[in-house]
């Protein structure tokens, strides 16, 4: 069962605010922004996307993704939260291991407001 | 004059990293890209690019961006100094005022990594 996202971003393709660099975004847009923004603005959190996006099928064992990043268990797990409670990662309980996935279109609507007319 | 952008993002049109979704970044890659997605990272920075992209002429004076942001003139002052130095905003000094003014190929680098086939 693929578990569900967190409510306020369950509907990850639609971005949350209109593009930044078109219109003025309000205090609250920009609070909600600057959250989802800040979970991807930390080194092993950018690299636990890139390797989870470049595995196969788009996602990765969380046993698997210890080694590359070259910290610990607890460490990557916290990182696998962060980035899961803003959306931007999904993830799926199979037997005993726990699988992630990226989320494309939570990526998206991160580079949508940062990109004029799209 | 148009001061000059800090060195390592002064080719700001130049995505640092290869599409974080298709190729694993490296480390190194990886705390540049971070550096740079947190400047954006904060409400009162993100309101202030909008503020500036959506200002005549795509610039604004600083003393213009302090009442609209209800923040007091150092605070704002720091936060246009983060986004500067992350090669996100650019300056000019007219007589005894700066002018601030985005930088939308800078924030196409972020939004670029993040976009699969871009």
């Amino acid at each position: 069962m693929v578990t569900k996202l967190p409510l306020d971003v369950a509907a990850a393709g639609e971005a949350c605010c209109a593009p930044l660099v078109t219109e003025t975004i309000t205090a609250e847009q920009a609070e909600v922004l600057a959250a989802r923004i800040k979970a991807l603005a930390d080194p092993a959190r950018l690299r636990l996307v890139s390797l989870l996006a470049a595995s196969p099928g788009g996602e990765a064992c969380q046993c698997d993704l210890t080694e590359p990043l070259g910290l610990s268990q607890p460490t990557v797990s916290h990182h696998l939260k962060v980035l899961y409670q803003a959306g931007l990662v999904a993830k799926e309980k199979r037997s005993t291991w726990v699988y992630y996935s990226v989320v494309p279109e939570a990526l998206a609507t991160i580079a949508d407001v940062l990109t004029p007319g799209r």
